[in-house]
């Protein structure tokens, strides 16, 4: 079988360097066209320095007709807006699209709109775009033309909510969901701001965002895809000082009496059972990012505060990895039709 | 006026190398008798190089007599249990005590043993003893001959939680109120520990006790003793690789309608304006651990998920100053008649 | 005595914020004019969250005639060249002027425009300026109008290699001597950049201009003022993944026989018995950064190679404190005839 | 073609780990017996976090026999002295031996005796043991029984140093040069210390062990071994905040005319062609350990201070990976005759 040829569009970002780092590893998968706004070709090496020699290929400026020409699957790592102007031609000419922004994670141009304060760019492919969270949708992803890879922080909220309201529709309630959740540094990306200077950043935990984060609407419209009822996460992120690592804390507050533990726990156990990337702790242990950083793996971890009749489950993800890029793959191998977990474990 | 004389039992912690920070500063007291578990007087620029040639005191092992004879104040900076066997005999020889550790946090000698899992060793000693978070109890503490210093997370939990109870007695619910808290790894001490190890907490976040952790307890009690009623918060701390400060976030789920958000904002408005050390952000901003680093400062920040019906107030300090010796410094100040901020600005 | 009133022009820099946090606690000088390259005022607690509500002084454009009116004293925190031009008509208003940029550092033109690559702004003043390091030059700086605040780099080598330059003149080679030096982020200053993002420098230790570096020539020349020869130190910085702290470890090939240690540490005894901020270290001890983070202090170590006949000095300062703002107001306290310690201690 | 059989005794060590992150994705070899110094088996997630579920193998008390008869390769992750004593009875069983401790690194048991402070255990194996560092001995790792596999720091020292000795033999001087490291605190391993403990290390840049470290005879003695000539190399490692990363400047005064930087930059050119894991850096490039963690990569860079007649040599690894496991697994491929950069590129 020949290599699936992929091309990645927006390559400066780190998340183009956490592909390519994937695609290193990758038997049936390679990066054949990198694209950037750059003015002229530049060096990957220069541009990423863990990549220097490893990747022979140069960044190139954005050539619709070469990334028609020369892939079967493009990465679009760009910025919301830019990117689904991008998609559609790439649609046109028969690609597959993975994009990592926030341009097909709505199916509802309304809510996109809201969320991001602009008409959606290309609102009629919005219906045939899928939501690439393999655990949840995993059929859907793996016939689909196009992919829009989730928010970093809905992947953590997500793996940790979605199993309990589909095992338990009537008792997690429709609000009082409350998501508090703390990020390295990276998942600012790479333009440069003060919050994300090291001096500002370094020794220093902050929130930010609380309520009026993008990822908050994202995060309640898939809760409602999967229900097909409203639900409404209070949505509470962070920032700590380290590079990588997103880590959830969810509070449940139970409608009714709350579920034995050994019940609760029996539903993410029968799903990490099922799952290659989801990993349960043992009862009394709870994440570290530091044990999914570089990998692709999810930990979840669940208690209970009876007292408040409230549960409490905890996930841990590589914003980067399983946040995004790493996920990306994931969504990639279901599309070409690979063993899901390749580069990723 | 001659000076305090200050002895501190329990020097080689980092709270007594901060204890001393102050002093360095302080114009009306002055550290006259360090003392450790050590076999024969060490240095302490030995045991805390940031102060080598800046105090002329050396670390020698404890005894009673020269405390009785040579001090005004005694600051413990020892483990719960052996802090109240130290404190009873001070007191009778009519020091002044302030316990750094958890043994005169509690009035209840049930609540203590049940959080610290032993019998309290000078029960007869709760009554009197004074819970020193002067923003709370600043009368009692001025006369106090006995404070228990409170715990880090209970300082920036009761901070933020506090006075919106005192303000809404009705609308604060008894049950749902959500900390969660994200902790430097000083809280931790200097007991060496696998968590604590660098290679262990650098680049990692996690959740940590959660629900079982002591300082719940000691949150809920408080509470209760503010307003005669019981309240149970739900506490979620967690560790960030940086050296000092506690971000809280806690969640109050709100029982009627929520208030104005002028009006939240109000209540903690009128407390900063009348309190030296607190410090509310502008509306809009969040708080950071950073801008409160070194400093005996408490930030809070207020806002609102309508459609969660729920207020949020974020606290954020340095966990071994406002949330440990500052704070001690700043009882001493109010027991010993000087301006409660003196050494602290 | 009323006190010494101090302008600070660059007032957002994060020099600034440090000379403001040292005058928060000088009882002899207070900051009265506060000026940056803004277009309208702006609060001081939003530019540097740490100091909101401690000092009570807006942020306002930059205005010669407020300054001469207002001030006795100014900081300069510009970029080299707008600092020498400001400082001309401030000295013309008789002012007393603190410069933190490298104008006044070099007393030739001609060294200043091979390290600048520009030609100086005001050559005239190149003769009455004094290099600001007070254990090197006190007497010279307590006359002064106008002082050239010594960059962080030189502070740390010269403080390790002039006590051995002075008492070794001729062992001390002409070439040979290497300068390795480690700083933390917070010496690239508040610019963005991208070796300064914190996804960049966190996790990272990075060489940079090695050799190329401008405080070279500064050592070089400040060594030569010393002793009236020639003398050229190789010079590697580095980068650290830290806020603060520079470490400097300087290796002198030794002329001709090696001292005994006791000796070659007598120097440095010595030296630190007269000088308050210098701390010699216990033999078979080196420095830490972490000692002198936010003081004004300097620890200096002392070891030997006898096999490649070579001494090893090494040297901590907070390169923000001694390295740049605490050396500045310690040139102030000179200046002004108040002890030289005053809020540095 | 069946697997290699590998056993690994130490398998709480950080080496240990990272010697099973690379097993993880190689084709060729795996890990079947996982020893410790355990009372019983132990889960390895429960020791490793991020292996959790992800190698299904416990780590069992030490046994010989079950080594002997289930393995062909054999990692010691041992401190110096049980290495040696365990991998005599490993070789006489017909095993082959990668030593991660000291023990194998002097040909001769005086040097060893001298550094280590103890006589070595197995004197008479040391003439076949073989220096583990591919890239001057790769042909003697082929067919080696015992693979002394080298210290973190003489494996970036002698990376940036051996291509200079052996194309200027006469013109790198015997005395002079000088290695300043900084590592990350990876280096110091998991045992617990103060040194390691987060509040120590974090935010602090440290010499230590300075001329003393063992690291520093291990380098001078396989200098020494390449050339058949004495050279001594003033070693001065250095501590930095961050988890992994060693960074080595390398100073070398120049025994005659410095040579173009051209020629001296073409001596690590062609040795990086010929070499799959060395990188060298553009020029005016240099190199940061951030750009090679979590790789097994090298990167140098050169430069020179003419006016001093020196060169430098910069290098940069990861300590756990080039500077440990990922070599000893470059080592393992060499000698089980796989190519020789699977599972590590």
């Amino acid at each position: 079988m020949s290599k699936t040829r992929v091309g990645i569009v927006g390559a400066r970002s780190y998340t183009a360097r956490e592909l390519l780092g994937c695609l290193l590893r990758h038997p049936d998968a390679e990066a054949v066209s990198l694209m950037a706004r750059v003015e002229a070709p530049e060096s990957l090496g220069e541009i990423h320095p863990p990549l220097r020699g490893r990747i022979d290929c140069p960044v190139t400026p954005i050539d619709l007709d070469v990334l028609t020409q020369e892939t079967d699957v493009v990465f679009l790592c760009l910025p919301h807006g830019p990117a689904a102007e991008m998609a559609r031609p790439l649609l046109e000419a028969g690609k597959r699209v993975i994009d990592l922004s926030a341009d097909f994670r709505f199916r509802q141009p309304a809510l996109y709109a809201q969320a991001y304060g602009q008409a959606h760019p290309a609102p009629e492919l919005l219906d045939e775009a899928v939501y690439g969270l393999p655990e949840l949708w995993r059929d859907e992803i793996r016939g689909a033309r196009i992919v829009g890879n989730p928010g970093c922080y809905p992947t953590a909220v997500l793996l940790a909510l979605a199993p309990l309201v589909r095992a338990y529709p009537n008792e997690v309630p429709a609000v009082g969901v409350i998501a508090n959740c703390v990020s390295g540094v990276s998942g600012a990306g790479r333009t440069l701001s003060e919050r994300t200077h090291f001096c500002e950043a370094n020794e220093g935990l902050q929130p930010y965002g609380l309520v009026t984060h993008r990822h908050a609407p994202e995060i309640d419209a898939q809760i409602t895809a999967l229900t097909g009822r409203p639900l409404h996460v209070t949505f509470a992120p962070h920032l700590a000082p380290m590079d990588r690592g997103i880590c959830a804390t969810v509070h449940i507050p139970w409608h009714g009496d709350l579920p034995p533990m050994e019940e609760a726990r029996g539903v993410f156990e029968s799903l990490c059972d099922a799952e290659p990337l989801l990993r349960l702790m043992p009862e009394g242990k709870f994440v570290n990012t530091k044990a999914v950083a570089n990998t692709n793996l999810c930990d979840i971890a669940v208690t209970a505060d009876p007292r408040a009749n409230l549960l409490i489950v905890m996930t841990a993800i590589d914003n980067l990895l399983k946040g995004a890029s790493g996920q990306a793959i994931q969504n990639m191998n279901l599309m070409i039709g690979c063993e899901e977990t390749t580069a990723l474990l």
